[in-house]
């Protein structure tokens, strides 16, 4: 739990200034003014008192209890202090001083060396470069923000300091509270996945809500955080997610896959909402720390106007919600007290001169109704409007069901005291439908996470010794992209099964090969240097006979030559001609952040065209494989359109945990792709058709 | 321009009421209050005066001048009234009371009634079943609104009258003005589109906003909002945009399409900004409203925080904006002048303590660089931000480049001073940036818009008459769907490329057909009754022999029967076997509201499955056939992708201008299909494999 920062028996300020415009002044005087009920230590070399407090010239002269320092003396001076922290025997630092890693190698250094101090006292430090931090239980304001947040149930933390000015001042707008408010920086120690883990256990705590710029470690970070989360909702704005496209990549799957690929595959993993913008991450903490979760995906809205109700219809729709069916039995019950022109189905249009008690009716109707599970008022403020008191029986009905609630009271000065009422009872209002719907949404969407059980990746049978020996003699001969053969070793030591081929060093073999095989065959030009065949025309399908094999050997080897000279060009692989299935791709490419990103898409030509591609990080389970499939806008295509049969999924499903199974094996395969994976008639398995490999 | 309404030299009141409770009091004391300069006449049969004014029984018993009429009575009263205001020589009539067309057929006669009255005195009319209308520039609020706008340069009208009551207390609160405000309920006279026509002529009015439930008239909608636009944009919300999706339609094209597709081509053709929701509506508007139109889609941003400047450089890739590179001048002044840890480059971080003096100064720079269209200035509250001193550089800047320039303060109560300051420089805030990218993203969409040329609809050389015979028949044979043979006659007569084919009545004939034709062969059953031929195996491909076709003759009849026992099956299409193109789709359906509604998109198998479509109603010119080839996302297949040669562009072009010609010659086609269109390399044409056609 990190007590040393929520609950610190005693604070020194290190640094303290007596000059009102430093941040020395500013961080004891905010410790000072907001309460905080521990001990509170100025440290500065000279000044005798600060701020009306006994002042010491080190951490070292002040007596017990002192348990954190709050550093703010330039970025030279911190090893010393810290130091002094670590033999005074404190437990934790929140070191505000900038000039660290952010300023280049010295800075680097330098925070290199405050953690091994860390280390070696066995204290915990958040930061440096941090705006500090807050903690409205023990009333710690540890931090040069201007001013305190209400108490509340969202813990945040931020990897930009300057962000968190913006969001407190915001937040102290709208009245939103939190519980913790943190300012992580340059994560040296505590990273954003410290707290996760701390927060989760916190009672003050309902939902995480994060700002992150980076993860400390992709694989830690995605197997806890999916803990977490099934306890905890945690939303997340993870920013910096346009890919510069700089990195020079050769696979179909390299071209897709990136971080923002890697952090969207990472996060629906770990369970985390992932917000948009500030805007979002307001939106959705809200509805997570003030509502109940909603158990189903049913909303019904009740309006005072009929335009914003259609277009609150519109959201839902839109958001992949469903507009609840009102029972018969509220139907009648609305029938019965509502005027004849009001809507008794959903939305519930109680017209536009509605008064509190009828909001109030068609409100308890419709949360009474079990086909509901979470309710949306819509309200302008028109002239016989009674706006506080429609909050007022909005708020309190909501108190009487377990189904969240939400308003939608639009407007500026005339609703603000029903949205004040709103507030008292927990019910947050958005300014439009549409921003409701978006929290909705969310909180549906980590409604499924819940119902999902946790990952079980299954052990199959595979050779790995044969797929070791090949890249051990791989390695010895200094190359890193292996031929068709020896990737089509691979794959079938894995299980993935491939079709009947061999490589023909000469047209003679070649012609040997075909006939063993049998027509139609494939010749593919072979050569681990060659990535793209077709690109250079270096495959011939649909060969029929021992002269076109001759041919189309002598065309490839002089297409291969052309290409690219001083190639290695092993012949040609002859391959049985498959045809009549659907084409998908598989692929693997390795991101820096979370290593092995796994992808399955819509395969052939149509892969980079349509970029109809989905992306798990590796290793998977069986579920997430079948969640896959069904990503895929082509899904349809799998399960059979217009007459034709099903694909065989269980073949792709079997297919990509075999892949999973082998970069997992093997952290040395850095992109993988197997396309197109010609998948079959269900029942009739898939067949690995082209694929390439490359190693570290 | 709607002078009676913009600039009424006498408004009568008729229906004015004494009761502050009631609506009559309410409207008359808003005309008052709010400094109409014209004459004012109460309309009450027993009130001598009312507010002070002198009312009369009838409007026939008020002096001149009298032009413009507000109508609050009840609805049985509406067309007596209405007679007299006619009589009376009423220029102009808004009628507020509600209880017409929307309450059913009674009420729907009776609006006729009085629409039948205002044609006969040729006076317009504003409803009925409105909230009012409020002008700023004559200062009349004829509504029964709490409260008056500040004047300002949106015109705006609302098919919803509740939502007028939000919009004016949002605009209100965030200070946003408008020139004309217009409640126009159920449109009996005035619609939309005379709105449109006024505002675009109106000096007053730089945006035009609207929320919008429907279209009066489609086509006409099109032809003068696509006018309009070409010198004053237009922002419009259509709600009720998702489907029942109940209506029965047999044709791919008629799955794909619906009103949200007609809606989205509609508004597109128009040059209509369109908004997802009021928050979008209200940041476009104050965009375009207040700044000029950005030249080019590079921004640049300003920022005294690391993270927001990410969040903002996010968004402005993600909307399809780009980021400004920044000349090598500008850098070398911010290098000179800023902090050594700025960045210099795109986003420019001017640092978090930065004062006004620096952002003046990385403003100035930003502006004066060519390479910038747009710049977006991020702020955060730190401990030394100047915040309205930074707003004031900001808004003076601004005002000396004729670029458009965009405020995302980030706060509340913090930044509120310095979001007034901005404001009054017309510089539009957002609360977060991605707010104000979204407005900037529609600012260039509308210069796209104004950069394209106008509708230029070529008339292709057709047999239009052949068609119209053949229709003839079709109908005096009491048909609506007609068969293969004759869809091929009519594309044919309207030159889409077709493959050799013949009708077979039996085998024989097939025989005979298939050799004259050369092998491969196709084969499909011949009934107008059976639409989708390859969902009851009613297709054969690949047909190399004459007792194969033989064969198939055989089983297509054979299933055709099953299928439908009593089809009227006319034998086999034979047909030329062609292969190695590229499959698309071109289709039309009819809308409701726009008419022929023409679908291009990936064709085949992955039409439904993919839905990689887009609309355009008909008819169309060159640009926007040329526009809908790269609206889908498989266009990259067309151009070729990995060593493949580009498919004939041109050809679709053309066929897709010929569908357009024939649809719109023809308004009895309801639904037509061509699936797939084979489109061949470059320069080798298209041809249509397969189609269907359904006759009103």
């Amino acid at each position: 739990m990190l007590e040393m920062f929520t609950d610190p028996k005693g604070v020194a300020v290190i640094g303290a200034s007596t000059s009102p415009d430093k941040l020395g002044y500013q961080v004891l005087h905010n410790i000072i003014q907001y309460g905080y009920q521990g001990a509170i230590y100025p440290i500065n070399p000279t000044a005798p008192e600060i701020l009306g407090l006994r002042a010491y010239p080190t951490v070292l002269d002040c007596p017990d209890p002192v348990d954190l320092a709050v550093v703010l003396v330039p970025n030279k001076v911190v090893p010393t202090v810290m130091e002094q922290c670590g033999q005074r025997g404190l437990k934790g630092a929140v070191v505000i001083t900038a000039g660290f890693r952010e300023v280049g190698p010295q800075g680097r250094a330098l925070e290199q060396q405050v953690l091994e101090i860390c280390r070696r006292y066995g204290m915990r430090m958040i930061g440096p470069n941090v705006l500090g931090i807050i903690d409205t239980v023990c009333k710690l304001n540890a931090s040069f923000a201007a001013g305190m947040p209400d108490r509340g149930r969202i813990a945040f933390m931020s990897q930009s300091g300057a962000l968190c000015t913006s969001i407190l001042d915001m937040a102290m707008g709208q009245g939103i509270g939190f519980s913790r408010f943190y300012s992580i920086g340059n994560k040296a120690d505590i990273n954003e996945l410290d707290l996760i883990k701390a927060w989760a256990e916190d009672p003050e705590t309902r939902a995480i809500m994060a700002y992150l710029e980076g993860i400390t470690n992709g694989p830690e970070f995605i197997h806890s955080a999916s803990q977490v989360t099934r306890h905890k909702p945690i939303i997340a704005i993870k920013s910096g997610t346009t890919n510069a496209g700089s990195k020079a990549v050769s696979s179909h799957t390299g071209t897709l896959a990136g971080s923002e690929a890697a952090y969207d595959a990472a996060f629906k993993q770990s369970g985390i909402i992932r917000a948009g913008s500030v805007q979002d991450l307001f939106d959705y903490a809200r509805a997570f720390a003030r509502q109940p979760l909603l158990r189903g995906d049913a909303v019904a809205i009740i309006t005072n106007a009929g335009g914003p109700g259609i277009m609150a219809s519109d959201a839902v729709e839109h958001a992949g919600l469903r507009l609840a069916t009102l029972s018969a039995e509220t139907k009648q019950l609305l029938q019965a007290k509502l005027p004849p022109a009001a809507s008794m189905a959903n939305p519930v249009d109680v017209l536009g001169d509605a008064l509190a008690d009828r909001y109030a009716l068609a409100i308890e109707a419709v949360l009474a109704d079990p086909n509901v599970d979470a309710l949306m008022v819509v309200l302008t403020p028109q002239t016989m409007t009674q706006i506080p008191e429609t909050a007022e029986a909005l708020g309190r009905l909501s108190k009487a069901h377990d189904k969240p609630v939400f308003g939608a009271f639009m407007g500026e000065a005339a609703i603000r005291k029903g949205v004040e009422v709103l507030r008292s009872y927990d019910v947050p209002n958005y300014a439009v439908p549409e921003r409701a719907v978006a929290a909705i949404a969310a909180m549906w969407r980590y409604r499924t996470w819940l119902n999902t059980p946790p990952l079980a990746v299954e052990e199959l049978a595979v050779d790995r010794e044969r797929v070791a020996q090949l890249f051990a003699r791989v390695r010895a001969e200094g190359r890193v992209t292996i031929g068709d053969a020896e990737a089509r070793e691979v794959l079938e030591a894995y299980g993935v099964p491939l079709p009947k081929a061999g490589l023909a060093a000469t047209a003679d073999e070649a012609v040997q090969l075909a006939e063993s095989i049998g027509y139609p065959v494939v010749m593919k030009i072979a050569s681990p240097d060659i990535l793209h065949k077709s690109d250079i025309g270096g495959i011939k399908l649909n060969i029929m006979s021992a002269g076109e094999v001759r041919d189309a050997f002598d065309l490839l080897i002089y297409r291969g030559r052309r290409y690219m000279p001083d190639a290695n060009i092993w012949g040609c692989q002859v391959q049985q001609m498959v045809k009549g299935g659907r084409e998908v791709i598989i692929g693997v490419n390795r991101d820096p952040q979370f290593g092995p990103l796994l992808m399955f898409g819509l395969g052939g030509i149509y892969v980079e065209a349509l970029k109809d591609v989905t992306f798990r990080v590796a290793p998977i389970d069986r579920r997430q494989a079948t969640e896959m499939l069904s990503e895929i806008r082509a899904y349809k295509l799998l399960r059979g359109v217009r007459g034709e049969k099903p694909a065989d999924q269980s073949a792709i499903v079997d297919t990509l945990l075999r892949i999973s199974q082998l970069v997992t094996d093997f952290p040395e395969i850095v992109e993988l792709d197997i396309n197109p994976l010609m998948v079959f008639e269900q029942g009739r398995g898939a067949m690995g058709i082209d694929m390439r490999l490359a190693l570290k």
